[in-house]
């Protein structure tokens, strides 16, 4: 009579929904939920199940964070910087411009301090968090006409969001803010002159080379942009220790394939896009020293009126400046090397 | 009394022992094993346990792969290239020279094809594999003096092993075989005249600065090495589903948190090194031809002569070559530019 009751404590049936903050469509990013799911699954014997909804087929992204705050559902996969509105302090768990590649982004939150500075962040919406997923350094856009200077950026209408958006508009373009299936017909027609997605496998899928003929890099604004796994902090901490133990293996797994699908991925894609003729582009120094420039000014602004802004970037600014200085030692000098010996031939 | 029995089966008490391949001083990469070993432990509700042995405490690292072929453990957290006395293929598991730097290490094995090719082989040996941890590109060695040029490396005795220490070898060093413990006193006496260990971190607690001044990089035989766990097929096969998915998650949970414990760590320690006086340099660019030049030779000699190497590096050449196209484009020209304007100060 004992033994029932002991056992069904410690593995109880639990049923979780979770929003994906991405389409089905962006099979890599979205199936790190599934990724998520499945472990979790199969590791309790599938006595906790995850159920992951795309995008908008339960809640909106936008509202996302806000239905895993009310308990509307347990959790959402998502890019913290979506919620920028709320706060610019989102970014900084995701990306920021010219920030972190993914290995020192999941330095800094896993060994570096970031992840306890963005939990009490976090905590103030009522969700924690863990790191599941990243998608390397994105690409910077397709354009319809080349860049040859910063310029050439005046008052060009850009698709691209958050605080890329703001370095953009500090530059003169016109950050435009339209979802990722109407980027096509909008490029097709003029009304906007460039676009940003993410990289070569989600980006051909989508078309844009028919439209849109340059397409550039580096995504100086997304060096290395983690997804993260938000949970309702109530529903996360009635978890019995075992199955929070199973979440958080759960998301390393998913943070390890994403990276890795993406890194198989987008070395297919790339072949393809290039093959088609779409012309590849590096921005000219001068955007991006002008984008350099305005971006720590940006910052500098957010750090004085902004508290949560300043508790979690001062020491994220500390670490990507040591940090720096150790990858461009040994790290840097091997990739280096290598590339410069391929390109010799 | 239905009920007993079939929990008994789902989630039964397993203890195993796992010797790692590594001393408890080097903490980082031991404590993959004790990550591994913990999460096991919690995701199950401490059915599922594996104890953790220092390299040498019930098995020495060089016999520990025949001992989790024989049962004499359960499983090993090494690295493969240990065994390249046995045949050179193991290296290509870990690292090998002018090779992939982590995150292609990781795709390649995860999403690259890289997981089977390597089981069919390692399966020969009797047992099945996890990536679980890797050290990000090593430093290139602790030298007593300046190397110029090749030249320079004529009879020089390093201490070097596995497929780095062939190519040495074709440049006219004399690589030597010694036990990390005996470094220091080799170095001090000139008994050797160079010696190559991990990283900042792990070197600086060992005080090869006291005895080598000049510290080199890249360690270019070794740009991501990936560190495995090993495990007796037989045993995995026998677990039920759910440890086989907390095995394959907490594998990937040491995977992110050695690599992030590195990617930390070495900030500081460097920092700490050339503060204390250390003197970084970069091996000469004719180093580095010539060593690229011998490296690629290699492999093609051991590809005329062993089938196993054939088949696991022909596919691996491929992933790398097709990979360096697409990390030279976004990965590379964000990690350049920032790297340029800090350097710029």
């Amino acid at each position: 009579a004992l033994a029932a009751p002991a056992i069904a404590q410690s593995a109880p049936e639990i049923k979780w929904r979770l929003t994906s903050g991405f389409p089905k469509s962006l099979d890599t990013i979205y199936g790190g939920a599934e990724t998520i799911s499945k472990a979790v699954s199969d590791i309790t014997d599938g006595k906790f199940q995850i159920q992951v909804f795309p995008s908008g087929e339960l809640i909106p992204t936008p509202q996302a964070l806000d239905a895993v705050q009310n308990d509307t559902v347990e959790a959402t996969h998502t890019c913290s910087y979506y919620y920028v509105g709320k706060d610019p302090t989102f970014a900084i768990g995701t990306a920021i411009p010219f920030g972190l590649n993914a290995r020192q982004q999941n330095a800094w939150i896993t060994e570096g301090g970031g992840q306890q500075l963005l939990d009490e962040f976090y905590g103030q919406y009522g969700v924690v968090s863990f790191v599941a997923g990243n998608t390397g350094t994105q690409m910077g856009g397709w354009w319809r006409k080349e860049i040859k200077s910063v310029a050439d950026l005046s008052g060009v209408k850009f698709r691209i969001a958050g605080l890329g958006g703001r370095v953009m508009a500090k530059l003169g373009a016109a950050p435009q803010q339209i979802p990722g299936s109407d980027i096509y017909p909008a490029l097709e027609k003029g009304t906007i002159d460039a676009a940003e997605w993410v990289g070569p496998y989600d980006d051909e899928k989508l078309g844009f080379a028919q439209v849109a003929k340059y397409y550039y890099y580096p995504g100086f604004w997304e060096g290395g942009p983690a997804i993260h796994l938000f949970v309702n902090k109530a529903k996360y901490e009635a978890l019995p220790d075992s199955y929070k133990a199973a979440l958080k293996a759960a998301s390393a797994l998913a943070n390890d394939v994403m990276m890795a699908k993406y890194d198989v991925k987008n070395v297919t894609a790339i072949r393809s896009l290039v093959g088609s003729g779409v012309q590849l582009r590096r921005y000219p120094n001068d955007v991006l020293e002008a984008a350099y420039k305005a971006t720590f000014e940006l910052y500098d602004e957010l750090a004085a009126e902004n508290a949560n802004w300043k508790k979690v970037y001062e020491p994220w600014k500390k670490y990507r400046e040591e940090a720096y200085q150790w990858f461009r030692v040994a790290e840097y000098t091997f990739d280096s090397f290598g590339y410069t010996m391929q390109a010799k031939g």
